[in-house]
């Protein structure tokens, strides 16, 4: 059989000053921090908004939060709180160092920690103010789909625990080892496996290993004119392997699709064996591919070594917009308008009024004629156009495709948003919002450090409920924290983030400031569970991509029935009875 | 919490008009015939090509296949061939018949056949020429889920073997009844569940009951302003619940999506309970929804008795076109251009030269300024433009949307063909294309009628493998066939019948006059089984849309890994344990 020609890639180039935090978000040289006049900063030279002074932003938290949050006012670290002593296996690990490179297997007990926990709120306050009760063991870092395989009968024989680990990033505990866990637990890192193995240019698919992240895909890819499209908020750390795990979605899904949409076939090391496909199908009707059973089973199942994906020639042309409206129904309705319209750019996030001023406040220090500028145009909306501070709101625009295509689809949609008397915000604010997504990543351990918790959600929704169900989530928080006495105010946002058909995904950020609350972080997974229960009652799912892990498995009988649950707890004592995949989401 | 407005339609019209053969093939008042003057003919008036009578179709196929077809060399039909006494559990019986009325519950033998078959060549053979070893003793029409769940808990309690039915379409022999069960086997006809149960216009989605077939849930959509897309070949008798049972594909896939893109969320009944979910998000990660896993189980987990679906208003226009390309060569990469650019028509399928003579053979015949038109165009085609009408091939169009969605869709797709010196056959053309593919399905029992077997098979083949995979097929037909000895020559034609990014489904159809071949059926089969050899050897996938049933489950092991074949078996094994739903597909 003729293949098609393919290109073999050359392996990622890995840059040791992308080396991570262990203890908060993102990459070692970047974070929010504070200059000696008390004003938020962030370091590093990464992103747009480093280096930059916001003298905005700390009055702006202030207020909004009703808080001190002084420059001196914050909550020390105490990094890394007690870890847990190993488990050894003493079996396991000699046959294990038999096989692999001593530096494939690691034991220091940061690194230890750092795999078995993600960046819910919670696991964050545990590795500074509280405890983590149980960690893995023991971390392996396997570079073949052999070594994976050998990895897996070990622990099959020797009765260990294996949870595989991407980048780290989850919100939902997935990486939090069960407590009870008595038998050795062996965090397998497949960040080594980070190769694109081919690409196919005739027919549109690429090869993968599932312990390459979004930023190493991007790079490889755009090497040869390629992208996978898929571009969520993590994706500087999140791996191609956590995608099918946590059933991910990304920014530009209305052009690339989600996970499921990419993805054409799965590989991975089972404790049955693999599960391997020598074709990956367009499409196929085969009474079930159980490798599409991996998709959100978080751990459960086996690990996943690499896919097949489709990939896309870079866009010609790739133009940010932005768009104001007087407030968020008018908002909600033009995002509506626009798909209907069936002209849906490949992202368009509406934010709400707060995250509006979250977006203002966190504008870097302007010099002479940017300050001039921002003054009028400030003016301008608020004046002249009769728009009012606190209540409009901004929709992002990101638009890819030909030079037509793009035309098209702003010419429509910017008629569109004139019908609801929008006023265009221009590229630059489009492009800044979107940039400061990966930026807000690490706010929320700036925040925790000055005593306020923060914490992002989110929920799929359909279209006739959300205005009700951001109302209601809203609301439901306010009397929660006023139910409690807590300090201040609490900051409760929300955005239209991806649209369907029918309905759309919404996020939602929740923060209050915590100084003096007994039991904190606990009192905040109080407050999100309310959240939650407000946002299954209004209508708006479990989750929309951040997955359920062990955060919201007790919501999990509110949406399935017992036989369900029951179907899927089959599944996973037929295919690992004896729960090797021991992380228990 | 406040639900959007729901329309509630009336149930779907029944007309007795609308009924079925047993024996062959659709609708009682249609099907293919002989005039006394010994030319074809299309009986009835539900179709364009009924009354008119088709000169030139006899001759050609005489020619293709260089066999006598006359109008007089028929194989008559011993409908119905034995068929098997009833296995009965009395037990069973008397409960069942304590909860339904006595309509619900039918043991007439021939109503019992036709619960036993689909539509495979073998099958039609076995009830004329042939036998059917085993099927369904009893039939059971339910009319409530609450009904389902009785009828799947007395199977438990008292040991019998359900096999869901809806058309009665599959080409799979996902119907055939296993020749070794024992138990009393019961044909669940879900056809008079068959009602759209609410509309919501706010947030597009439906829900549907699993037993209404293609033809009502696009009568009912439609009264309602609605479609929902999916439009399958054999949509005028394939149910919803079939479609989710075979992960069906449909004609209008690139506008409106395949059922896994249409269905949002699935109700069934199962040996273990209910699969029931109140809400349907539009996208969700919550580690897995098991009523996902019954999409292609064909019948093997449960039975499905509703779904919400997506809905889309009707579009405001719908065009079609045809194009005629001097060889398939060429017609191939005009689709392959139509893909890349990114603006691919509802439908776009194009045919190889020999499935064009077949739809020209096909024409009726014409009077007057019709014929001189006719032959005019035949002119200015072949002579003027120098094709050649054996290497000729056409190429169909469906476009649907907006005035300026279409017209956009056509510019840019005549654009390409002009690139690729297509000639423009026109939208009549371009709809008889159409309109022929429903009436097609009648001509397989005509043509068997006359000594002829005849099938459709299909295919996944990426782009790069897809001209080579044609002729090789085509090749291993000749071959075969050749090899055999058998009569006259094989007629082996392909479509190109859906676009995706990474590769195309191909359709074939293959045919070989069969009159004094012994164990005619048999070796049709073996040539087929050949041809998916080739399919597979040269890079296409086990099955597009159809499925793999019982026709094609020797070749499972060729596609999935043991471990893949296990899990399969796994999750059959949980949630089914003691095989009640055992078509053992």
């Amino acid at each position: 059989m003729s293949q098609a020609k393919r290109i073999e890639p050359d392996p990622p180039i890995r840059d040791p000053r992308d080396s991570e935090h262990l203890d908060v978000w993102g990459f070692a040289d970047s974070g929010f921090a504070l200059t000696p006049n008390g004003e938020v900063t962030f370091t590093g030279d990464r992103y747009p908004i480093s280096g930059k002074v916001m003298p905005d932003f700390l009055p702006w938290a202030r207020e909004t939060l009703d808080s001190p949050l002084a420059a001196d006012d914050v909550h020390e670290s105490h990094y890394p709180t007690p870890i847990p002593e190993r488990v050894a296996n003493a079996a396991f690990e000699t046959e294990l160092a038999a096989g692999l490179r001593a530096e494939q297997i690691e034991s220091d007990p940061r690194v230890r920690l750092r795999h078995g926990h993600g960046h819910t709120q919670e696991e964050m306050w545990a590795i500074k103010y509280g405890r983590v009760t149980r960690v893995p063991d023991l971390v392996v870092s396997p570079e073949s789909d052999a070594q994976v395989r050998a990895i897996v009968a070990l622990a099959q024989r020797h009765r260990v625990c294996l949870i595989p680990y991407g980048g780290g990033t989850n919100v939902t505990e997935a990486l939090r080892c069960p407590r009870d866990e008595r038998r050795c637990i062996v965090s397998v890192d497949m960040r080594r496996m980070n190769r694109v193995l081919w690409i196919d240019p005739e027919n549109r698919t690429a090869c993968i290993e599932a312990g390459a992240n979004g930023r190493e895909i991007a790079e490889v890819l755009a090497r040869n004119g390629y992208t996978i499209g898929h571009e969520p908020d993590s994706y500087e750390f999140s791996t191609l392997g956590g995608w099918v795990a946590t059933h991910a979605s990304g920014m530009k899904k209305n052009r690339y699709g989600n996970i499921e949409d990419i993805v054409l076939g799965v590989t991975a090391v089972t404790s049955s064996g693999d599960l391997a496909r020598d074709a990956a199908p367009a499409r196929e009707s085969v009474g079930g591919d159980p490798a599409r059973w991996l998709f959100g089973s978080e751990g459960r199942l086996g690990i996943v070594t690499r896919a097949v994906v489709k990939v896309r020639p870079l866009p010609e042309v790739q133009k940010h917009g932005s768009v104001i409206f007087s407030d968020l129904e008018t908002g909600f309705a033009f995002v509506r308008d626009v798909q209907r319209a069936g002209i849906v750019p490949a992202s368009i996030r509406l934010m709400d009024n707060l995250q509006f001023q979250f977006g203002q406040a966190l504008k870097p220090r302007k010099q002479g004629f940017a300050v001039w500028k921002s003054r009028l145009e400030k003016f301008f909306v608020t004046r002249v156009k009769g728009l009012a501070v606190d209540r409009m709101v901004a929709c992002t625009l990101l638009f890819e495709g030909t030079r037509a295509e793009v035309a098209a689809q702003e010419r429509a949609v910017y008629r569109i948003a004139a019908r609801h008397r929008g006023i265009k915000g221009g590229a630059e604010n489009g492009q800044r919002g979107y940039a400061l997504t990966f930026a807000i990543a690490y706010i929320r351990d700036f925040m925790m450090h000055h005593h306020v918790l923060a914490e992002s959600f989110e929920t799929a929704v359909p279209w006739s409920q959300c205005v009700a169900m951001i109302q209601n989530v809203k609301q439901r928080l306010w009397q929660e924290h006023a139910k409690r006495g807590l300090p201040g105010k609490p900051f409760v946002s929300a955005r239209v983030t991806q649209l369907y058909e029918t309905g759309v995904c919404v996020y939602f950020y929740f923060a209050f400031y915590a100084r003096g609350v007994e039991h904190a972080s606990e009192v905040y997974a109080e407050l999100e569970r309310a959240a939650r229960e407000e946002i299954l009652r209004s209508g708006g799912s479990l989750s929309h991509h951040h997955g359920v892990g062990k955060l919201r498995q007790r919501f999990l009988p509110a949406i399935f029935s017992p036989a369900a649950l029951a179907w899927r707890e089959g599944l996973k004592r037929a295919v690992d009875p004896d729960d090797v995949f021991g992380c228990a989401n």
